[in-house]
This record gives C-alpha cells, structure tokens and sequence, in this order.
C-alpha cells in the first residue's frame, strides 16, 4: 500500500525559462494519485518552508498552471538559503506537522544536498517520506545526468545573442566581448558557439572557466584574430580564473557572498569592462564594445528551447512517477541515446547532491580558447530549433575611379 | 520619361532588426522599374561608396533577399562616418561615374543631412539624381514620421527582457537595475513598461534622458518602492544626464568620441554598475543587481516586431515608389491613424536631417520616474505580439507550527 499524505513542491536557487514547466509536471501527475490527499507549494522555496508559506496547488485550474509552465522564472519564488542540518530539522518538523509524505525540490546540487538531509532527519525520527530532487540549472553542472533542464533555453538566449551580435559586429567592426554566466562549469559560455553558421563567423574566441585566464595570451589572441578578420567576437565566462584559481570578476563586484560563501559575479559589468579597457590600452584596435548579458540569460521572456520544455515538465512529472508510483526518493536523470532520444530514471541523492562537474577536456579545444565539435554534437539537440541568419551573396563591381 | 540608370543602396549607422527589410524593400520594388540599369550595394554605408565598395545586387536571388532582410544588423554593413561637403562632393561624384541615378540611404537624421548634401552636389553640378531617406533608427527620433523602423523591434526585445526580469526579481528580491540604449530619447527605455501586466508589475521606476536625474532623488525613489513592493525594478537611459546637461555615462566610459562627436556611452557597464554601487551604499537594501542590455537590443536573433518588419518593408518599397516611380527626393514617412493604421508619405530631407526629436512631454510622468498611459498607447501597437507571462493565483495554507 502507497503512503498516504500531503505532496510539497518547492523550487530553489537560480530561475530558468522552464523551472516552472517542472513544477507544474509535479502538480500536474500529482493530481492523479489518490494517496496525494494535498498538493502544497512553498513560496521562496525552503525559506518558506521553514515559515509555513504555503500555497494550496490543489485546484489551481489547469489553464493557470499551463500558463505558469510557459512562464520564465521560478513561479512559486525562489530562495538562496542553504541549509544547515538545524535548518532541514526545521523542514522535517513543518513537513510532518502539515502531514507531507512527499517534497518535491526543484534545484540544483546543493538542493539536492537539502533533500538528502531532509530525507535523513525524515528516516531518524521513523516519519515516513519520500524527497524527490527534480533537476534544473542553466550550468548545465549536475552529475549523472546526461544534461540539466534550463541549461538548453539560456543556451538558446546566448546562442541567438552571440548570432546576433556578431552580425552587429560585422556591420561595424571591431572587437565585442560578451560575458557569459556560469561559476564554474563553462557550459553556458561554450553555447555561444553554437549559433555560428557561416565559417568566419563569431565567436572567434571563447574562454571557460576550466582554463586559467592569461590576460597576455587574450590580448595576443584577440591581435591575432583581428589580423584576421578585421574583427573580433568573444565569448567570456563571468568564472574565468587566474593562476591562484580565484574568480577575476571577483576583484571588481566588491566581493559580496551569497549564503552558499560564493562571491557576487552576476549583476555587474565590471568584468567585461576591465577586459575592454585592457584591450583598448594593450593593442591599436580603436572600437572595442563589452556586454555583460546578465539576468536576460536566465530570464528572458520568449526565447526557450521547446526540447528543454518538454524534459523540464518530464523530470517532474516523472519525479512524481518515481515518488509515489514507486516509493522511492532520490534525482531524477536524464539518459541520452542516438541523436537525440532521452530516457528518465531515478539516482541517489547522494550522487548528485555533492560535487558539480565542469566542462569536460574533449568539449575544449587544445590552445583552450575554443569549443570543439564535440562540444556542438552535445549542445545542439538540446536548444531545438535555433534562429538563423543570412549573408547576402552578390558579385562585386569593379571600381571606376579607384582603380 | 523617366530619367534612367543605376540604383544605389546603403545603410548607415547603428545596425537594427529589420534594417534589412527596408534594403529588400529596396531592392525588389526597383527590379521592377525598367528605367533601373542596375542596383548596386554599398558595402559599409557611405564609406563604401567613397571607396567604391559596391557589391550588384540585381541579380541576387530572391530567397537570398528574403532570408537576408529576416536577419537582424545592416547587411550590407554599415560605417560611423559622418560626411562633410567634401565627402558628399566625392559621393557625388563616384555617383556620376557609375551612372547612379538613385540613392537610397537608409539611416537617422544623420543620413538624412548626408542626402541632403549629396541631393544639392548633384544639383549643384547639373547631374539629375534622385535622393531618397530611408529612416531607421532603435531611438525612434525621427522629426515628422509618427515612428521610425527598428524601434518596434528594439522595444519589443526591451519589454520582453524587463518582463523577465522582474519575474526573476519576484523570484529572487532585490533591486534590479536596468539599462537601455538611447542618447537624447528616452523611447526605447520607455518601452521597458509594456510588457507590464500585473499592478505590481516592474520596471516600478523609468530614467529618461528628457528629465535631468538625481541620485538623491533616484535613492529616495528606490528606498520607496522597495518599501512598498520589498523589490525594486528599474530602467535607467544610458543616456540619463545631470544638472549641467551631461550625459551621466559619460564620466564612466573614458569619453572616446565617435565621428559625430558623441561620446561612448554604450559598450559599458559602467553606469549601471554606479548607480548600484550608490544604492548597495546608501541604503539598507543587500541585493542589488545591475545589467546592461546592450547590443543584443538592436540586434539579437529571433526577437523581432512582425509590425515592425512589415513597415520596415514598406518603407523601402516607398521609397522606390516616390524616388522612381514619382522622380522625387525626399525622406519617406509614417502617417498613424486609427488603432492602428499606418499611411506612408514623403517629406523634405531638410524636414528630417537636422533636429532629432526627444519624448514629448505627455510620455512622461509628472514626477519624471515613468511613463504615462499615453505613452502605452502609442508604442504598443508598434511592438506587435508580446510574449506574455503568468503569475500562479493559489490560496494561501494556514499556519501550524509558526501560528
């Protein structure tokens, strides 16, 4: 016999344009099992566990759900606590009160953690539940998985916004240097990459996180480049780090520190800048541009990857399948096979909740600052159908008075 | 009898969305005119022309044009070069030795001067030549016509990106600055309020070049609405000035001009990150966040007005109409009726070329921090379909534990 109890869906850490597509999978395959008495979301997510913030998901009419699904951003809000064993107590003691026997945590690795603890208080004090952890990042930094849901609509933002830019840059040359986001892991930078089309086309240059950052070999880089092209288009991630390991945009942001210890890089152009003005110090190159594409990445309304709508809703709908179908907790996973069909299954929490991955050597190129086309073969799919451009393809005329 | 020979076209200045269309527009109306030779192409705008950069466009086939005018930037690449009468002079004459009997220029008020110059160089030497503006310009400053193509696009991009943003900003509560391209006009950091939909919806504040800005102002309003709202959504005009009239961004960017004399204020995240700086200082409020949208507000692939593209068409078709078909010079206009309907007309290119025009005062709100009703009412036809977002409408649970 299944357990019987209320079902908790919460959503954490960073938005994605498809969190909520998650989130309404949840509710969506919650509402058919008869064992799901309640269906509750928590606002802001375990920070409003901890203060009973709920909302009651139960009867939302389906049209509001649906519309909330296609809608960027974390819809029932979103937290960037992280907590400690004394927190998760505190998760496990609001949970049993209001008699959830399923908590459904949208997050990445270090909610994934939260749901083991939690999981682990439940089983110490012999409370019956099941903690499912359904996937998101844009990173794209989650073990075992073979991708993460959000990660293929900012890489659809940052792949339409490098095609666009270097357009931009053609019709006005010069050097633009465009600043990704991503910590650690350079997946997001990586997909600036893959709006590239025609073979001179943008970004020339891209640096990973998973490099350390010379600023005499970018400079050389970027004269070589230019020598080349007459031009330059770069994609840099907010995460590059020196010799040290330490984050260079971390000298310019004030060295702000979220509850996870990690220093402030989004929500500043400090980085992009200081790598402008060096380049406009260091070499003859008059028009250098830098953009930090910011929040837009990861919020943007209207551009999504209609294959990453369909897993974000899949990872938890089936999360519901392996919680209360199957009565069992851990990480929902994504499988790859062929080119391009997904399978889901279930891991520990464990295996997910601890160390993130970062881009792996074969997705970089060896002078380390490129993508290889292993790296595209692996993206592509995942950012379904992409805008395109188009040159335009005539013959010159001969000159009459500048012959 | 129409006067025979070559047509020219060219783009110049800051690239848009749907310049393109406007060339296309161009180009498949004048194959129809037999008194049109042949159409050359400019590469780089009137650069190429004083270099003889032409590329012949008669022959290109017509999916090419197609596929090129749907791709954002100036395809046929664009320059910053403002001419003087000695540089329309030599227009003038590469005019003359390639049998160029119509120019069509499309760009600002700018451009429109330059055709000017190079309409009177042609009178002035007796050569018949036929001059025709072509307007685009994201600042929507153009005198006379009602709006000016590219900016539905820029404003859509705009109101798409805040409308996003301020769900990651319910999502994740601070205060979130914003901001926007626009020198002296602050429409397209206006349009930053049209994809708001709940009452509580941001941008909460609006700074536009037309009013002069204060950071004592600007923190109390920030400090208001944070109060109100406990987050705070802001667009900011890169283009924001000070009591002495100067551009605020200025002071930030190292102050390299262009060859209008105007000093860089996009390409940096400088201001943005200043006036977060401020407010992380003068308030008590921890998280502050800012962005700069940048270039991928003029020319990110895949956000594009359909109405916009449309008149972006239609313009350059007229344009070929009145230059050709009606042996005129002259800047081609938008006439609005209704809503909404759009009449096309010709003006002088003295009526346009000089004094471009800022946000009249009905746009803007008393208090100068945001836009009227009356300003909704004209730009939201111009951006076409809006991707929309929804909010989930759940009932709140009672409290247990923390009753």
């Amino acid at each position: 016999m299944k357990l019987k109890g209320k079902a908790l869906i919460a959503q954490g850490g960073g938005p994605t344009a498809v969190i909520n597509q998650s989130a309404v999978g949840v509710i969506l395959e919650a509402r058919k099992h008869p064992e799901i008495t309640r269906i509750y979301g928590a606002r802001h997510g375990v920070n409003g566990i901890i203060n009973e913030n709920f909302l009651d998901l139960t009867d939302v009419p389906t049209a509001n759900l649906e519309a909330m699904a296609a809608s960027p951003s974390s819809g029932l809000y979103s937290t960037r606590d992280k907590p400690d064993e004394a927190y998760c107590k505190k998760i496990f003691e609001i949970c049993k009160a209001h008699d959830i026997r399923y908590f459904f945590y949208c997050g990445g690795n270090d909610s994934a953690g939260s749901c083991q603890t939690v999981a682990k208080e439940a089983e110490d004090a012999g409370y019956d539940m099941y903690v499912i952890h359904v996937p998101k990042t844009i990173d794209n930094d989650l073990q075992v998985t073979d991708h993460c849901p959000g990660y293929g609509s900012a890489a659809k933002f940052v792949a339409q916004a490098f095609a666009g830019v270097d357009l931009d840059n053609r019709a006005l040359p010069g050097v633009y240097i465009g600043v990704v986001m991503g910590r650690h892991a350079g997946f997001l930078t990586a997909a600036a990459a893959l709006g590239r089309k025609y073979s001179d086309d943008g970004p020339h240059l891209i640096y990973l996180p998973e490099r350390t950052f010379s600023l005499e070999k970018f400079t050389s880089d970027v004269v070589k480049t230019f020598e080349e092209h007459g031009r330059c288009v770069i994609a840099v991630s907010e995460g590059i780090v020196d010799e040290s390991g330490e984050a260079i945009a971390a000298k310019f942001t004030g060295g702000e520190k979220d509850d996870y210890g990690n220093v402030q890089l989004s929500g500043s152009g400090a980085l992009g800048d200081m790598l402008a003005d060096h380049i406009k110090k260091n070499t003859k190159i008059d028009r250098v541009r830098a953009d930090t594409l910011g929040y837009l990445q990861r919020s943007f309304l209207g551009c999504v990857s209609e294959v990453d709508q369909v897993e974000a809703r899949t990872v938890g709908e089936m999360g519901v399948r392996f919680g209360v179908g199957q009565q069992k907790s851990g990480s929902v996973t994504m499988k790859r096979s062929g080119n391009y069909a997904i399978s889901y299954d279930l891991t520990t929490l464990d295996s997910v909740a601890y160390d993130a991955i970062e881009m792996p050597d074969e997705y970089i190129c060896e002078s380390g600052n490129n993508v290889t086309d292993a790296f595209i073969s692996y993206a592509r799919p995942l950012v379904g159908t992409l805008a395109e451009a188009t040159l335009i393809d005539a013959p010159s005329v001969e000159k009459i008075l500048n012959k």
